[in-house]
């Protein structure tokens, strides 16, 4: 079979028309489904109702009375559960509240107006670059878009960021002051940083002195097929002499309840002491209520990751029907390409270049909602409009099935346009 | 019986030598009591035990389930509650996490670095100046150091902020950005606004379009003896045609849990929508499962109110331990100036002129600790070193009783000793 793009001006008339047709059919059904974000199903959330059950301690193991003020860096038993799960010293570890986002804009907040480490705060200097591995996570370039930073799109590879872009242009640009990175499992593509990657972001020369990555582990124990691991990047930056260059953060969002669970930020000891100077003017201390459910309804690093295998035995088979369905509809059509995920939350595909806003547009007109196309690049603009984000986790299987039914027709009647225009 | 100023100086030397000998008396003691913070005793406490037991619902009164994401400005059972305990519309709330503090400290570091409603960003600016009602709360003044306003102390007088001077102040000076206001059963006086003082703030020509009161009505339901009421601020602005000016904060922390229990901020319906601009960029959304466990326990305004009638009922006593003690020992000593607070979580003295430091820090080497002299003015600098608060929720009854007795000695110690040096 050949790919698309060798068919005849007849060939993508027929293929156009059956695809119309076939469209119009979906069309009529009036389908109400979402593929848009990345939101647990009810069967997924179910599983940590434990988290809703009583609690019947309020005293925390240094004697702290939970209910009361105090203890701004989390309870101790709290700190320990991210350490042992995540492998960092627990004094290196501050459990926020129910958004690691929210860490992640509070820290952006405090080097514009207060820099870091004595250096000058991002909101005097006259420019700002931030560096966007795209296609990425909206909410991150929503972050330093807000706070005026020039976004600067770094191509993705299977092994993470093109690191020989990132290097070169850390090096010779002093305004190139951070990067997000989503390292294991990134969004959308599920793609995980190598060593080599990971080493490099650690120990690269970068001209500002004040550089630093925003490291969103937001799906650090997140697997769907067989379990990978990322390097150290904590131990790897201080090791290279650049321990103040990361700020980690991880969340129990996608664990148990997104917008109910609780997040956590790492780094150096003393970029720890510096954000607890910040944080005690902006609050008596973080929820410890919430920490201790968490706590005891994992009990340790082992109750989370066994949480996780069942997590991750409801959530295989919506990735596998995602898989499968563009392996049949696409394999050697030459009209999509994808990467595989190694696990996470999310399936990322390329239209032909100039189709994905069009295609998201039908798909939505048919009943089934996508993440926007453009949202996976900085400032929402896609500059190939190619990428799509299919977010699998929410509809239930029957449903994913028809929306992924749905969208292969709208990838295929825009690509048939698309191609017809072109001969 | 004279003053103690009128005293000579054998009888002062006299006293001197009694209440050092009862002072090394306490010495010997070892004691070790607190009424530093405004914290709840475990007994107040237990009476919102019911929020640590299980949650019967996930689903929100507008079917959302709260266990996952969205709701970005508090569910609608929340907001209703609020806005009937505080006869605020519904709409022009938002409920934050567990601390209002936080919501404040979110607010002001958005004017520093976005501005409000198109105004200059205050972190552009040469100089902005925030007035400060004091003696006042010292982590209000602790946010506005931080990011930099220049604090101006405004006297405060029996129907709360001297508004002469706050008006003379706002109406001649464009950098004059705004003022912290805690209205009712003020911190640390337990001062009630007048509803001509509110009136004045909400109508008061000011030079700065963006001025912005900030008005932290933390014991707005905190009544201990008869109820107090403090006039409706956002309507008075808003029909003064300054709307925007002020931004309301209230909290849970001191009815169910400090640091475990839900904040709320209330605004203009323009300003709503511009922190929801922003919020929606910082975090996905607050916790709604708090929200919820809140409306359970208390299931209606009345059920606050009723709740606020027991807390009341155990702050109560201690109150007036500490206002007995204070008559008993310092009426027509000339000694000490107290004005009696009509609710709230403290009690404000102030000792001689130079006296204040002198006696926390004998209070402290003999096992009492205080809140430090100093901190209830901006910079924690008490232009007279006069004023000291005492927070007695915490302590137990003869715990308490203790530490005031131990207090009071301290007074008359270095009063005495101030005296003797200016004979």
């Amino acid at each position: 079979m050949p790919e698309w793009k060798d068919y005849s001006k007849e060939q993508l008339l027929k293929l156009k028309a059956e695809y119309r047709r076939k469209y119009e059919e979906y069309r009529s059904l009036g389908l109400n489904l979402d593929m848009s974000r990345g939101k647990p199903s009810p069967d997924l959330l179910d599983l940590s109702n434990g988290l809703l059950a009583g609690l019947d301690t309020y005293t925390a193991e240094d004697g702290a009375d939970i209910r009361n003020y105090g203890v701004l860096t989390g309870i101790p038993e709290c700190r320990r559960l991210f350490s042992d799960l995540l492998d960092i010293p627990a004094e290196q570890i501050i459990i926020g509240n129910n958004a690691s986002l929210e860490l992640m804009n509070n820290v952006f907040s405090r080097l514009c107006l207060f820099g870091a480490q004595g250096h000058t705060p991002w909101s005097k200097l006259d420019k700002v670059k931030f560096l966007c591995p795209s296609p990425g996570y909206d909410r991150h370039f929503a972050i330093s878009e807000a706070y005026g930073a020039e976004m600067q799109i770094i191509p993705m590879t299977e092994n993470g960021p093109d690191m020989d872009v990132v290097e070169e242009l850390v090096k010779r640009d002093g305004s190139v002051k951070g990067i997000w990175c989503n390292p294991l499992y990134s969004n959308p593509q599920g793609i995980v940083y190598s060593d080599e990657t990971v080493g490099r972001l650690a120990a690269m020369e970068t001209k500002a002195k004040d550089f630093r990555i925003f490291w969103d582990n937001a799906y650090g124990v997140h697997h769907i097929y067989e379990e990978h691991k990322i390097a150290d990047i904590l131990r790897l930056a201080e090791k290279a002499g650049n321990g103040d260059r990361v700020y980690y953060f991880f969340s129990t969002s996608k664990i148990t309840f997104p917008g109910g669970g609780i997040s956590m930020m790492a780094a150096s000891e003393a970029n720890i002491a510096e954000q607890k100077k910040h944080i005690s003017v902006q609050t008596i201390g973080y929820d410890k209520i919430n920490q201790m459910r968490t706590v005891k309804f994992f009990k340790s690093a082992e109750g989370i990751r066994e949480h996780m295998v069942k997590l991750g035995a409801l959530i295989r088979p919506k990735f596998d029907l995602v898989m499968d369905t563009l392996d049949r509809e696409f394999g050697g059509t030459g009209l999509l390409k994808w990467i595989r995920p190694k696990g996470g939350y999310f399936i990322s595909v390329d239209t032909l270049e100039g189709c994905a806003k069009e295609v998201v547009a039908a798909a939505k007109a048919a009943g089934a909602k996508l993440t926007s196309a453009g949202l996976t690049f900085p400032y929402g603009k896609d500059p190939m409009d190619s990428n799509i984000r299919i977010a699998p986790t929410y509809p239930a299987p029957d449903e994913l099935r028809s929306a992924m039914n749905l969208l292969c027709v709208c990838i295929k009647l825009v690509s048939a346009d698309k191609l017809l225009k072109e001969k």
